[in-house]
């Protein structure tokens, strides 16, 4: 998994069926404390809201978090309430 | 899921056989609001048209949104209405 | 999938069992009409020759194009014959 | 798998319910013998400490070692005692 | 599949106990005829020893080549005795 930041929203009217009810957020990755310049859209399955430290899996994991019938190749998994060391 | 602007198309006539009737569509993954040059192929699964900003789903997850059958790896799975934030 | 062009081919006498029949061919990546430097091998499925531009699919769904229990991460699934926009 | 060096956790408290349990360790990529700057998040499952080298498995290999059903994409599958040559 | 070479090996004791009886290479990609610096470590299925040129399968199709239980993203499928065209 990878920690991120959520910074915002993504709304899609159009979208695969299979997509319908699911929330699009907006994440940028945080290495070694820095933010960094690697944006993409996870869907929430924790109810992380913008400006929260969260964890994301990526790939099929993702849907293990949320259907595992829906097209959805990141997902939020986890706030963070806090990490020792860097990251 | 990665957000990105339709750029183009390619038509291939010589392909898998389980690839006939899909569309090829050109992608350029959009970060921070600026294209970045990173294009691929992904098969749309909405409707997308040249000059739109689409979600697009990598990996397994492309084949929910078109065949579990095909060799597809990235899909076309919304088109973004609007964003809060950066991407 | 990503465009490529093939480049070579590779051969391999010891190898695991169940990639023997298959073709090996070197691919160089194209983006934004330009060839980039992350050479790979990737088995083809569809007879292409060298100094053809190719999509090649990634992953799980190479297997699909080829075996699907054969350790396969790459093949190339289509002839590219036109293309409009960048790639 | 990589080679990483166990570098410190994190703690969730709001997560996803099938990862409840599990212990998530930031882990730092090694090579060359020198640690690189992709910091990411793995689950332990062979009682790896902070400061220790490990292998990690990344994407759906990452359940073989946890959970098939948990949205794990990353996990230490071992502890590394020594290595010949570079890394 | 990317072409590689056998550059060491890593021995771990404590592991993973579908890891056990697995051998653990060191391999560095080869890219345009040149070695390239990101290490990482596969699992042999082939007999490939330091210093050979293999192909090396990478994510789920490297359960293909060694167990589909074990934990392992990364296989030795092939040890590549000529090329022609770079890579």
């Amino acid at each position: 998994m990878i920690m991120a930041k959520v910074t915002g929203s993504v709304v899609s009217t159009s979208k695969n069926e299979k997509l319908v009810g699911y929330k699009f957020m907006i994440v940028q990755p945080i290495e070694n404390n820095k933010l960094i310049d690697k944006y993409f859209v996870a869907v929430d399955s924790v109810g992380a809201g913008i400006g929260e430290k969260v964890l994301v899996a990526m790939g099929s994991a993702a849907r293990l978090a949320t259907s595992e019938n829906a097209p959805i190749d990141a997902a939020i998994v986890g706030i963070v309430d806090e990490k020792q060391g860097n990251l």
